[in-house]
């Protein structure tokens, strides 16, 4: 079963920027972390700042991949034109976000592409990621 | 660890209402095989359609449980109380929804208990109660 | 044919309060009153100011009754809940409301339960009640 | 007891669109029924698509005739003036809608007129002229 | 110098309705007052009850006629329509309303007319009609 | 192939009103040089200040005939009646705006036609009513 | 008969402020011009760009003056405090624009003063001043 | 003089919650203090999370009893029935309120209380029921 | 102690305004009596109908006085300057209101100030100034 | 006449979609199609799902070439800086749509593109293009 | 070049209100070494708490000197009057303000002044001055 | 001191869209004319129309550099992406605007940018730019 995380704007910054708070692991090194965790899944990885990279990127994919783990970063609540590709790709879409979002500002209560999502995940740090791919994993053992 | 499932209005009649469309089986059955899968963990159950019972029931078990999976159904967006019973206890709360919320009524995009959970796990169908309580046991399995 | 009017919160005062503008008949009273109209209905009578007791009564009744006439008062406007009561049952529901709610204020213009219900009847002062076991009634004349 | 029955825009198209669907009867013929069944009313019928028609026609009747039954269609929501005209006149007025207008567009859940207005039916099919006529009738059986 | 008063829905049954409150005077007989008034005005009248008309006669007399005086009742609010009347003839007119609309309901304090209108006159009952007047016959003896 | 062209309100003005800025050419005028280009069309057109008279023409020619153009002119943005007319006959309708609505005021912006019609052009100046005529000769030309 | 002319804030700058467009005549010119007009009348005159000058002024004269006519310029849109001194008071206030408030931005379309107020006159230049004394002259003719 | 205090949900929590902020002290023991500060006052108390038990309360003392202090926490901002029980009981209700609401979220800027009681006290930590309470002792006096 | 009362606009007409409905008590004889009750409290008065005196007063002596009784009237919902001096100053105000401001009009149930109050006392009538000095008085007992 | 048909974001997964419903030909082979059709066009593609890519194209054509078909998908709604490319460059700009866009979510009914566009065509499926392309021809015949 | 600063409400405090954290360095103190910076400018200084006092400084300079830093504090999201004296004087005015009002509460992201000056600089502390006075003695330097 | 100006949207056609309006230098050449200027500041240029590339510059040099003037053109209203990057970084960003945003379309007046920057410099033309230098001089020479 083949699964791609997807990062969007911003996130390339984790582990580089305050490390004394959010600890000096890269999204990359937590990857390593991850695809131990899930042996059974064929994991990849793909960030972007530019929101029409992160479109290439679930077309390219989206016709015949397993599982898209997807956190667009702010993008989520401003793209109607990324909501719109998860809705043309057949590849189940599992939306994810690190911080609590609901906790935060107001213009990040509302998200473009939920509605398109097989499912939302929120607020749990980097285990948001597990989660989701947790998702995955339990579908892949039922095949 | 001691994890405690709060279902709040209308979830009771799950696997009694339109069986062919959601299945036969109640949610007291499907507890039964959350046992099993998570048995690490030790779970109850508590149900009620009375807003004040729920919050009743959090604050009898939100001074010592280890976590509480909520499913508040629609009090999630007009329970103000709620969501302040949330706050006001130490235990964590994961908000669970089994239905894609997002995508439908406006009514049903905001929720009153988010900002104060742990974590929120939307629309995976009643794979969902499973995911919350994966965080509980990959935070028990920590211990 | 098995009818049910089930009346909200604050509904329990009719007759007791300010009996020189509403009269002093009670909600009971009148309720024997229209047993006596509508002897071709079974009719029987609930009142709780409880949200929850109203879900946990139409859960009970909305399996196997014909019909439920419904005046939610003060929850007509805030409870999704309640309206997710109604659409989850399979006993149709008339909505009534003693007052002309459209002359009253802007918050009560709006409501959660009207867009499951078989129809709605509003302004006819206690009649609205009798309108809706017409609906009824003329139902059980056609079997 | 004098009462009219006052249809609004498009309503003429009933029994004439989709007969599969609605029905080959025409409004006309429904009011044959109608004036069978309430024979204790003296009914009459009018019919208009054109806003000032109607308010016309209210004003013509409305201080001599004992009921109006008004199904202003489309116009309910968007008609200040024909708000005024019912405010205006003596007899009362019984809104009426065939269709559940809580159930459709946003735009259809306001009236202008409803404040105005003796009582108000809504979604009970075409039924509610029925029950509007019951309302008049009652009175009359009071006389 | 030619001026013609302009009288929207409803403004038909001045003096025709409650007459012990807004007195038994008709527009007409109020009318015949103002033209003694305003002798030195070429005066005409037209009232309807419909949209259309009032936008027809707008056009037929507003290349020519030296003034409106126009009182578009609750069309006021509502009609785009009309707005874009005022805005395509040339005769400059002058909107007027008997009531103070801005002390009543919210809907009655916008008006599509207001910004295409030479002047706007509120509140002042029947003389508002006469201020209305005051301003044409004032511009006339300029002449 | 039976076309007609439905002009609503201040329409009838073209090329009466300011004739150094939109030219001398009468609707009616430019109709005729339309029948010329669009000659394998059977067209005819109609104009009216009144809503209502609008609603009764698309209910009149819309169960038989094979197109329609509508520039309902500030009807678009006020008339749920008119929408409903669109919606109830079979007729296809295309919406078309001279001007660009959308660079104009801002309750220009909403059409309560739209959503019920087979295409909208907007913008275009006297072009727009061409472009329309033109989907339709195109639907013509392959049959 | 007393009446008092007062005026808010920037309404000293009339006739000083580019006198190519506005003219050179001042408010006190155009004053005295008043005083000849309406000579029935015993006329005074204030201006003041202070909110609170202006509620005292109401004060000192609103208990015993016959009549206020009040432009109070910006203070219109945003003052609760000045539109209770004119509730306040016994004197009737007749609110003045010079300008088509209608016409511009959308924050000068609401006034906190109009409800309380006896009458509004608007957009007719500085003949605005002159139809509100016309109002107060015409009940002094009266007496 | 008899008056109850009403304490609505999480309220319970008092000096059970974050005791080295909060203090230890319950609202049983502060009303201990209060009933030996308020002597001449007979004082009664009641506590419940359930918005219902609230309404049965308030129905159960509210035609006999001097005077209510309701503290209704998060049901304040979202009770349209509390609301109604107010405006339908005899006995005088005074709203307060902790913490300063004003200063906290958005939502909990509105009351459904406050237009139907004798008086609102907000923000002066628990001294606010004793205000409350000088209120009631106040009136007991001056009998 | 020190405490000064600061009233704001318009309520210097307080005794001289509807002395039959009011009373005919100012509020500066009403002053002479809360000195006698509070004794214990060395009270001065100051009223204003100027935004800027009011800030001007609270400037003066607020870096010195034991509390302040602000009544700000109509300013309390405009006035962010009014709210920001609140802020600026060490002295702890009680915003307080005669009469109940949240069964008013819409626009007086927002305050500037109160985010920045010690409390909030609304619709007492007169007495909302005693129960103000009463929360000054017990912090006076307790030094 | 150079004319360039630019497609935004998903676009170009036209004809690769659900071909059963879409069909199965991708918008390179319906350019080839329009290219017969509108021969004497010089007919140019450019797709992209990067904003910026989309602005970049404009510029570099947008002085010189005579005509611009712009389908901007998800980007319509959002895009300001989109807008002002259009706004910007010298050729006209025609904005087109394959469904309607009223017919879908509220957020798809307003367009940042629209104002500073030369004409708008919406709803009429692929041929929205050979509309827009229409336009072109017919002011390329007339030169 | 004479360049004027005006401050407004609350900003007298500078350097009075906890001065271990904002300085204890007055206004007038750092206006003192404003003018040594700036030595090529004539600096004059004015600050008032009252709005009206604002406008009439406005007035009086507004149409003679070379400049005009305005810091209005509160009255800035609330004044249009002083919006209005803005746009009637000849003098250029800068907006600015010390703190960014972007990251504070949203009522203070809106500005009356803005639209109607010259330029607008937010955020750099008292070095906001600095750069408005850098403007002007930019523009100085080019005559 | 090391400096970058990075350049949004549309901004790369300064000087070659109307040169007759705003000049024909473009910002290449003036960016030669602040280098001479402010030659104590090292400094550097970047433009892109692509979000995306924004936000990777931003990141690229947001850990070293001195200072980064941003002028984001249309994203500044839309991009929650682009401020989110703003937080991220280390360096101070001056957010700048040519143009008076706040006297254009309303859609101008809202930054996503704003709050997370140090300061925001609005409406002076070019020389926007050359204050927001200035102010990295000014820390320059205090180092």
């Amino acid at each position: 079963m083949n699964v791609i995380i997807i990062n969007g704007p911003n996130l390339n910054l984790l582990g580089k920027r305050e490390p004394t708070i959010y600890g000096s692991e890269t999204f990359e090194q937590y990857f390593e972390r991850l695809k131990l965790k899930f042996s059974a899944l064929n994991l990849t990885y793909f960030q972007s700042n530019k929101e029409g990279e992160l479109i290439d990127k679930i077309h390219e994919v989206g016709f015949s991949i397993d599982g898209i783990v997807l956190n667009a970063g702010g993008y989520t609540h401003t793209s109607i034109a990324l909501g719109d590709a998860i809705a043309a790709v057949k590849s189940p879409v599992v939306e994810v976000h690190i911080s609590n979002v609901h906790a935060r500002e107001d213009f990040r209560h509302h998200s473009y592409l939920s509605k398109n999502c097989a499912g939302i995940i929120v607020g749990f740090g980097m285990e948001s990621y597990a989660l989701a791919l947790s998702h995955f994993a339990a579908k892949h053992s039922k095949l």
